[in-house]
């Protein structure tokens, strides 16, 4: 069945606890960048009070969760939708504006491309440079939108090079993509993971830019990807098409109760940044000493390395960590990407210590 | 927002709670067609043992419930797709299939026209006659089937007409579609709730006929429609498609571990029929006795109705029953039905008579 999946992603612990036989539950999985705090405890009680609204089906308009996002986002409830993950936004919102021709900053998250392709938008791809540590150079993207470019989507952060945008830069992109009629569509899934958080975010200019949409996720923050809720907010006119070309209830009925974590849980996110600030420059620094590994700097809770000096690729390095109990993201399928690159999530202080520890066994200390 | 939902269907209790001013949980909900069982206690279980879960992508490949679902309909793994209920797999079905011309049974579920329309395909209706009872005539929907025809798809038992056909029937039909190259889909979302349950489904067929393909759920048998489960059966070609074609994670954690529930609550299916046997015959048979109703006889868990001999019209008695805190389908919207028809699910006995209770209130008895 695997090879039927036509992207790998992170994250499938099934697929490894099946083929190495080892305990799903065992497990530390690196591959997934998910809040190693865990279930905030309103989500508990939200799956508890809601086990009795199964029986009844989930509200189709989402009318609870949609006021708590435009009371978080600060943008009207009509610029809000939601789906089942920021997965069936981003397919959405690309069946509705069907774009003739994608332009998107590359490596980065597969689905784009795959979206791009199911809507029969042609895609082209702006390649970003190792050299310049992966940074987004936003003159050369405004350059690279010829005139057949009708949407532009990227990650901020992006996954799976952890660099971050400002938004001074983001603001003189979408000025020069409106001037070209051009869609600018940011998936801000990580936002919240980042130094500056919703600071960083662009979605206090939606009011003044109709060419842009912002997609968004509770799965990272709040460590829920199996409970499937994201959502995505732009110009009251493509989100009303977005509903009506949304499949009734993809939401199910826990995620749409859901909408009450951005208001109970501020202490959550204060112990969020609490342990980003922390753990993200100590993992970082560690694995900077590595001598076979080019670490590149994260700007959210996740590190791209490169593998060099070593014969040793990122399939195979899997392999062993694998056999460690820990599982990686080997990188090397993403676009640009080549086989010496992988991917790993920061965790809390004690996963990541076990995760060194594993890592200079293999490559045989620093 | 309401009318930005392009098609309404029942169930819709949170719009009805917020129009009227009715607490969610007193409405009485014959709008929905659910198992009124209510909830099997394994999903209590699945649930609290899958809080825990999450925190993890859920598998992208169901493999557990694909499994689960393989054993329960004697099909093999390849051949089982699942998806964020019964609607995920019509969309993706159409995506895969890409059919020129569809050949829809009418009146029937909405959401296959939407599904056709949203690939491209030009729509014919195969129009369901009332003074036929709304009974498929197999042998005129094959006539039907002109060579610009490649898909046929229709719900057995039907939505919202409660009419089966009979699987001698069927594969007379299945039969002839082949012989023109046209695929059909069964929609079998309610086959469980009919008087021979499981011994009415296509599914032993599957292995015959490469052009069939069935859709079922588990929304309506284990009243779950908040829990968003689905599933298709088809040749391991199609299914393969789907994979490839779907969106990651559509299942979430909770519905990926409901597997069990086809083994281990053959208890609640054996009560399930116990019900249906005793309340729809005797449901039908007091709605029968309302001199402006007219009852078409149901094979599964509703019941469809047309107002006669009276001014009222669907919409006003839907307007009424709400105000009695009971909420009924309007059918109207529903291709080839007029204003006078409305849906109601057959519900436990004390709901049943509450119904009959009000609705006599309504119409001034029988």
């Amino acid at each position: 069945m695997s090879e039927k999946v036509k992207h790998k992603h992170g994250g499938d612990i099934y697929e490894v606890s099946k083929d190495y036989g080892i305990n799903r539950q065992s497990i530390l999985d690196f591959s997934a960048n998910i809040n190693p705090l865990g279930l905030p405890d309103t989500i508990l009680k939200v799956i508890e009070n809601g086990i009795k609204d199964i029986v009844n089906y989930p509200d189709p308009e989402c009318r609870e969760l949609r006021t708590a996002i435009s009371g978080y986002l600060n943008v009207p409830e009509e610029g809000i939708v939601v789906g089942n993950g920021a997965s069936e936004v981003i397919f959405l919102l690309f069946e509705v504006l069907k774009p003739n021709k994608v332009l998107i900053p590359a490596p980065s998250f597969a689905e784009y491309e795959r979206a791009a392709e199911k809507t029969g938008s042609k895609v082209e791809f702006f390649r970003l440079l190792e050299e310049q540590d992966f940074k987004l150079q936003v003159d050369s993207l405004a350059e690279a939108m010829d005139r057949d470019v009708d949407l532009v989507i990227l990650c901020n952060p992006n996954n799976p090079t952890s660099t971050l945008t400002g938004r001074d830069e983001l603001l003189k992109l979408i000025e020069k993509a409106r001037n070209k009629g051009v869609n600018i569509v940011i998936d801000e899934a990580f936002i919240e993971l980042t130094a500056g958080g919703n600071g960083n975010s662009m979605a206090e200019y939606l009011k003044h830019y109709e060419n842009m949409f912002i997609v968004r996720a509770f799965t990272k923050l709040f460590a829920v990807p199996g409970l499937r809720l994201g959502y995505g907010a732009g110009s009251s006119d493509i989100v009303k098409k977005m509903w009506r070309e949304k499949q009734p209830w993809s939401v199910n009925s826990f995620a749409c109760c859901t909408g009450r974590l951005l208001t109970d849980e501020k202490d959550y996110m204060k112990k969020t940044h609490k342990w980003l600030k922390e753990e993200k420059s100590r993992f970082y620094n560690e694995l900077c000493k590595f001598s076979c590994l080019k670490a590149f700097e994260p700007q959210t809770n996740f590190i791209l390395l490169k593998l060099v000096n070593t014969e040793l690729d990122a399939a195979a390095l899997k392999e062993k960590m694998i056999r460690k109990g820990i599982l990686i993201r080997d990188a090397s399928n993403f676009k640009f990407l080549g086989r010496e690159f992988f991917r790993v999530a920061i965790k809390d202080r004690e996963s990541n210590n076990k995760f060194i520890e594993a890592l200079s066994e293999i490559l045989g200390g620093f």
